[in-house]
């Protein structure tokens, strides 16, 4: 099988980017991707995207994008897996080139929020959970996350701070990256006061929608460079749940972050103990204490005991959202699977500046859409 | 690169499925295409979907979709180029067994129109082309058909009725076909009686938005069993043009179709006589029209004497819409890319009945999405 590394990444810092469209964003990340790259001809570009259909009222984006993008001709095609997508299209890109379909690939996850504004927005995140029977009753992604916090702190008499560890890490981490919304400090005196938004869910424990657009350049051996900086992708591994959470046994189990978390190690032939780094879904964050329980990175129940600042932070034993994560990025949903990736490249690069994980061989990044219904994991190591 | 077989089909009728949802349809899709194929255990599971995010609020099919059916955990994930989606998701397929990441995956092209009723879905299918520029001018697909056909009849002096072999063969085909929704013959008379839809372009010339779903399982080498009624797929190409109709030199050149096409047959190692069959995209027939001529089947501007009835007729020269083409099936958008080729499949396997071709053993297909914006080719052949 052909190997696949990561030669050139390009983003737009995240945003409300009111003056910039689905078009001007992609062409942004994809150009700075390619000249990252070397300025390699892509035979193929992956988009991956969530809600452009539904807020910019714009399908078919492999046209518009190879269009924009100045990559007249080239095979377009869109990838959807809810907020996962750019991690979907950062799959398709593996599979075209350990297929040998082609030489290089670029991939974009794109979003674009900005398009409408108002309670829509909400509804339209919805979306990526059950419709008819969750979205439909007034279930919007804060409220499931809401709810299945409130089930975490029952069922395991977790006290409520156990989740801050978790925009704390990303706060601190995101104040030093110029791609990031926030780059401030948040600490737990202003957790604890922070505004509810669906109770115990509070705003620091949810995303922020925002605009992105974050490329990354894929090729195979041979066009690998003597001496550039590549970044080889171990495994990329999807799994799927149940897409309504009242149709699983045990709605903290997060079974599909289980299966595409245990491939993904089989696949790259590594432990858990591997990993220099996890870009996790680290928000809402009941996710990312699910994640890692789901994981294996922690026990069942037992994951607000290792969810510790200390345990998360640069020089712990789990670092996460090294450069902020999604909380402190802004969350553009379709593109903030490839962020993460962006963010481990910089990682095993050596280039993460202040943020940088001393000696960072072997990044995991894991995107997570509906309530975990959708779950992507890749591997990536420094070559 | 690891061979791909189609090992097993199975659809829906093309229809207006009111008391079906998108999991409904497609899961009695996949469960009879895997029955088909002798119930093998797929890894992956593709959707090729168009306006489910739109119509339905529904994203996140992966999970949705292999729920479902009853494919708890596999990867599942969703993949969308317009009117093109179903023949997206193939390829994706093909990419998965051509890669070795599974032995056998499931494709299933799924749309579900009636979700939504009114003006909005005329609407909603303008998102295949440029929205900003087109669609919010309120220029919608067959608006963009008649503004080409008008085109193409004044710088080529042809007569209206050139367009008329396109509908009159499908609508010949589909009457033997229990899947299509339309199983009655239409003359050449009704044709030119038919009211217009957006002059020169008529009734007859236009697709039906329906719902459908229409399931494929590839698997490879390994899983193929002797004596197993199995389609090769030779080829599977995809290219795009800009999106925009304006943006390109000449309108009636329909590039994409032409690198499409090309590559496959370079890919197939086969040129064009050796095709028993093309399931082109027959409507509007406008686009059956300039997929010939860009196809290399007929010189430019010459179609519409090579668009005869008796070289489109099955046992013509170029056969298509072979049991009824888009326009008898009914358009299911994401779905009609899988129907196409589920179409051939049936003529490689021998099994279409009183509207069999004779021996055939090659077949290609083409699924186009906006006015030639993407365009998908596959090549098939009888094992």
């Amino acid at each position: 099988m052909e190997k696949v590394y990561i030669t050139g990444i390009g983003q737009v810092a995240v945003g409300e980017h009111w003056d910039q469209s689905l078009a001007a964003l992609s062409s942004k990340a994809i150009r700075a991707a390619l000249k990252d790259a070397g300025d390699p001809q892509p035979e193929i570009v992956y988009i991956g995207n969530f809600l452009a259909s539904s807020i910019s009222h714009q399908a078919n984006l492999g046209a518009l994008v190879c269009d924009a993008a100045g990559l007249h001709g080239l095979e377009g095609t869109t990838v959807e897996a809810g907020e996962a997508s750019g991690a979907a299209a950062l799959h398709m890109g593996y599979l075209a080139i350990t297929s040998n379909m082609a030489d290089c690939v670029v991939v974009v996850g794109l979003e674009k929020m900005t398009d409408m504004v108002g309670d829509e927005i909400e509804a339209f995140a919805a979306q990526s959970g059950d419709t008819d029977f969750e979205g439909m009753q007034g279930l919007t992604p804060n409220g499931m996350a809401g709810l299945l916090m409130q089930r975490y702190l029952d069922q395991y008499h977790a006290p409520c701070e156990s989740f801050a560890s978790f925009p704390i890490t990303a706060h601190a981490n995101g104040v030093n990256n110029p791609f990031a919304m926030y780059r401030k400090n948040v600490d737990l005196d202003s957790y604890g006061k922070a505004p509810m938004v669906s109770v115990p869910l509070s705003l620091y424990d949810v995303p922020t929608f925002a605009d992105g657009a974050a490329a990354l350049v894929l090729v195979n051996r041979k066009l690998l460079r003597d001496g550039q900086k590549a970044v080889l992708i171990s495994a990329s591994e999807i799994a799927t749940d149940t897409l309504a959470v009242h149709d699983r046994a045990d709605p903290l189990a997060f079974d599909a972050v289980h299966i595409s978390t245990t491939k993904a190690l089989e696949k790259a032939k590594l432990t858990r103990d591997c990993l220099d780094l996890f870009e996790c879904w680290d928000t809402p964050s009941i996710y990312g204490m699910l994640s890692l329980e789901a994981g294996g990175f922690a026990e069942r129940g037992r994951g607000w005991q290792f969810a510790t600042l200390d345990n998360l932070a640069l020089t712990g034993r789990l670092p996460v959202a090294t450069l902020g994560g999604i909380k402190a990025h802004g969350f553009a949903p379709g593109a903030a699977g490839a962020y993460q990736v962006l963010d481990a490249v910089q990682q095993l690069r050596g280039e993460a500046g202040r943020n940088q994980i001393a000696s960072a061989q072997v990044a995991m990044t894991q995107a997570i859409s509906g309530a975990a219904a959708s779950v992507i994991t890749h591997i990536l190591r420094k070559m």
